[in-house]
């Protein structure tokens, strides 16, 4: 049948991706490798709690961390004197450039797998890693916008349904942006991988999926009278 | 009244706990630190994914990982081509000891803690840090202790049912030791810690707990038949 469909050209539109570098190829496993932006950003918008790790003397740290994200920019916060923060506002550490070298991770655990044989257990996992250098954010505006992106991380809808920052402690917060840029994330989906002569063994093999949710709210015992839980938090 | 009890002395049986150092201590908000066996151990059993930190050509990498506890290690396990496998193998990257300087990082988010001011958002949550270095087990005994841990981790009563590792996928596991020594936990509990001048705003303010649990179990399609659900498992 002849098809007036054009052939597959240079310029047709494709799914945006991350260009894959040598720290984000993994050693093993490639197949559960993904770059394509939609698949990263679904990963972290399901999160607010990051693992930050940055080089302190030459050794890891590894801290966990509220994070948000505005387009292609990740936002971490903290106190202007915590230890990434200073790190990153300075040239210390005998590094000749400002801002901080640093891995940021995301993981969902979905499942646990259980296979026959021990050593096809695995875990269902989604997760997302992102290598760069974090800088301040000295822009008003920016760190305003990031400080909103990292509340409604946590809960769509908070912040602006909260008192914004003042001048004060504006001052207090250090803000730090990551640009997405060196990312892949890592998928394991499905049941158990067991070897051909281990299938009918007496174990139990299957999926465990684990479920997340949020228990009853408990509001604040000095809460003023007439406040009602918010629809965004109801919903939840 | 008069008692009987002695005097404390430096011989009376004392809670157990790390000694805090320079990389433990954190730099602020040091009241939620600290450093007894109980509840680091309770933390780490908790869980079964950690954070593990470790750097590369001087750049921090952080990937989600199994883990297990036995007394005062902690093991982790990957392929034996695994970076970190062969980079705690080896004394190369300029290093002059085998073993790979490590952070491995262990999160519980508990609870969203909602204030009326944005500064006074946060999480409720437990973690532990230990820092050290990770070394490859290499004598048998240990690696099979080792691999039970990591399984029972993942559900308690997991690795006497299911087929042990043979050699072959034995040779192929690397496992890495990581002795708790330079460990601090860290801890948010209640509600939100508003300004006494925000206490009548219009927010809703609280708790929003996290709930963590399972989901219905999905055997394997080819499960062999007449095999029941173990009861470490419906138990869950």
């Amino acid at each position: 049948m002849a098809t007036t469909q054009p052939a597959a050209t240079d310029s047709e539109p494709q799914e945006p991706s991350y260009a894959p570098t040598d720290r984000t190829v993994p050693t093993r496993a490639r197949e559960r490798a993904a770059y394509d932006h939609a698949l990263v950003h679904a990963i972290l918008d399901e999160s607010y709690v990051c693992h930050l790790g940055f080089v302190r003397d030459g050794a890891p740290v590894v801290l966990p961390t509220l994070y948000g994200r505005v387009d292609d920019r990740l936002y971490v916060h903290g106190s202007t004197g915590s230890r990434p923060a200073r790190m990153a506002g300075a040239a210390d550490d005998g590094r000749a450039e400002p801002g901080l070298p640093v891995c940021l991770t995301v993981t969902h655990v979905d499942g646990l797998v259980l296979a026959r044989s021990a050593f096809h257990h695995s875990i269902n996992y989604r997760s997302v890693v992102v290598h760069g250098t974090a800088h301040q954010v000295t822009d008003p505006k920016e760190k305003s916008t990031a400080l909103d992106a990292i509340m409604d991380h946590i809960v769509p809808g908070r912040a602006a349904d909260s008192r914004r920052a003042n001048a004060k402690e504006l001052a207090a917060t250090a803000v730090l942006r990551l640009d997405l840029r060196e990312v892949s994330a890592k998928t394991r989906t499905g049941g158990p991988n067991d070897e051909p002569e281990d299938m009918d063994l007496p174990y139990w093999s299957g999926v465990v999926p684990l479920r997340k949710g949020y228990d009853t709210l408990i509001p604040s015992a000095d809460l003023a009278p007439g406040i009602e839980v918010p629809g965004y938090l109801s919903g939840l």
